[in-house]
């Protein structure tokens, strides 16, 4: 398998995302096409061990986080992340990853590659944890104003790729909303609920945001707005919970000892909540395998989002996803 | 100062309502009327030391969870949360407390007392804890539709809940939006964003999901879809990482010791994220204080959310939104 690796996007690009190519470069199945410019991606490269299984493809342009998506494509045709694209369209690489401008990834895979049949948007995936396992979030940003329609195919979606990716057999169904009841939600998540009814998704209802995590539903459907402010709010109240326990061990120092000793309860929840361990979140609906990473990406956040390129692509999940709307 | 306490609202109702309110009568500068069956509120209170300063108004009937608000609130006109609704309108009581049906509480203090002049919708209100201190989130509930100029109104009354209860001189407030750069947001959020900038609140544009949690804003406003999505995922993280943790020392029981010792730390943050604490979300924006209370409440979350009314009243919060709006 060959993915396609943004060397230039990202918070920390190209050294972190370099770094975790070489990573990713230790399974002997994935091949690597680092997209950049090829002094900055050979600086960090060295002599790597790895170095031969990563191969570097010249791009002079970058595109930057503040650049607006549409014209950066059109106006940068030599950008990392379009040639990325190009690579994939070629057939030279089965998938890209991005820890660049997301709007931008988008748009490379909108015009590129086009959508699947029958997907009017493209949505971005999340797979969060809960008690039981892990739920699957789309969409996580994409789109900010959605229709029931987009919200259905979101669930169609989303069920192949917990079926395919995730491996559960009949995946649960959920809409977020702001109670369980039937009835609940405003106007959109109402019209969306009948929709999800009557398809040939395994609809569970209503999920509430503390439902969430209970492991209800395999698959919830929301707008790239209500997705993003979810994910953000996960994010930040872990940050939160995190200073406020730093905070509590500078005021009570003989407490640090014990706190020290807890090192692997901490280690497993951090496995089981950072994103970097999850490594990216897949571009569904477009006609080929799109990775978008964090900005703040590290090299293991990389090497894990290649690693879920490389997934995707065994999985065949474009073909599924297309063969289920069909 | 009087305060009406609906005690059959609630999954605990009417015990933890009834212990709740004695706990709250120890302030000797609050009367409270509990309202409600006397026979079951009696079998509670027994002989308590604070029975002096809670005196029991009789009402025959109680809303359930399940029922519809407006029709309940028409029908059901000796019921608890109703009586409560007309202790306030005829000055017999300054402020009502419940854990019963939101919407029907809504319900009473909207028909019962009607709106501040200016408001189009009253707003649930919660306060949430930050970095640095606190943050007061509205709409968490009340509404799931809304317009811009609701937003707006929200700003308004937000920021003067902050100013006069919190005491922050000169509110920031913000709007929950899927990014921090200005023109993000889905249509709504975009409109809102400029009544917001042309308003008398100190406008700080847009706030993504993490920075809620970062002290940007001291308000930040949102409909009550989203709000209520974003209280429900922020307990759900929380009762996620507790989980986890637990777990974590089932299966290593040998850290068990360890994390005892840091119970202090777990104390202050509880202290610090536990929703009992602060209470009840007051409602704004109706011409009556008015504190609804988690379905879940226990008798120390009722009297917390007695002591939040009192100080409403104390503030003369419905006073100042009117002389806002004015």
């Amino acid at each position: 398998m060959t993915i396609a690796v943004d060397a230039m996007g990202g918070d920390h690009a190209p050294g972190e995302i370099v770094r975790g190519a070489l990573l990713a470069a230790e399974d002997p199945q994935i091949r690597i096409l680092l997209v950049g410019r090829e002094d900055a991606i050979r600086a960090v490269m060295g002599h790597s061990r790895h170095a031969g299984s990563v191969e570097t493809v010249c791009a002079s342009e970058v595109i930057e986080m503040h650049d607006s998506p549409a014209q950066a494509v059109r106006r940068k045709k030599d950008a990392s992340l379009v040639v990325c694209g190009d690579l994939v369209r070629a057939g030279r690489a089965d998938a890209m990853v991005s820890a660049g401008n997301t709007g931008a990834a988008m748009a490379v895979a909108l015009t590129k590659w086009g959508r699947i049949c029958g997907i009017d948007r493209p949505a971005i995936v999340t797979v969060l944890p809960t008690v039981k396992g892990r739920v699957v979030v789309l969409d996580a940003g994409a789109n900010v104003d959605c229709s029931a329609q987009n919200l259905l195919q979101f669930g169609l979606m989303g069920s192949v790729y917990s079926e395919s990716v995730i491996g559960v057999a009949e995946p649960r169904v959920g809409i977020l909303s702001n109670g369980e009841e039937v009835g609940k939600g405003n106007e959109q998540i109402r019209a969306a609920y009948a929709l999800l009814s009557e398809s040939s998704v395994k609809f569970v209802g209503n999920v509430e945001g503390r439902e969430l995590f209970h492991g209800r539903a395999d698959v919830v459907v929301c707008d790239g707005f209500v997705g993003n402010v979810v994910i953000k709010v996960g994010e930040g109240v872990v940050e939160l919970l995190k200073g406020m326990v730093t905070h509590e061990l500078q005021v009570k120092p003989w407490l640090k000892l014990p706190a020290a000793l807890l090192a692997p309860v901490v280690r497993e929840i951090r496995r089981r909540t950072d994103y970097s361990e999850t490594g990216g979140a897949p571009l569904l609906g477009v006609d080929g395998v799109c990775i978008i990473s964090h900005g703040r990406s590290s090299a293991r956040a990389i090497a894990n989002a290649i690693r879920a390129a490389g997934e995707a692509v065994k999985h065949g999940i474009v073909e599924q996803i297309g063969r289920r709307l069909s």
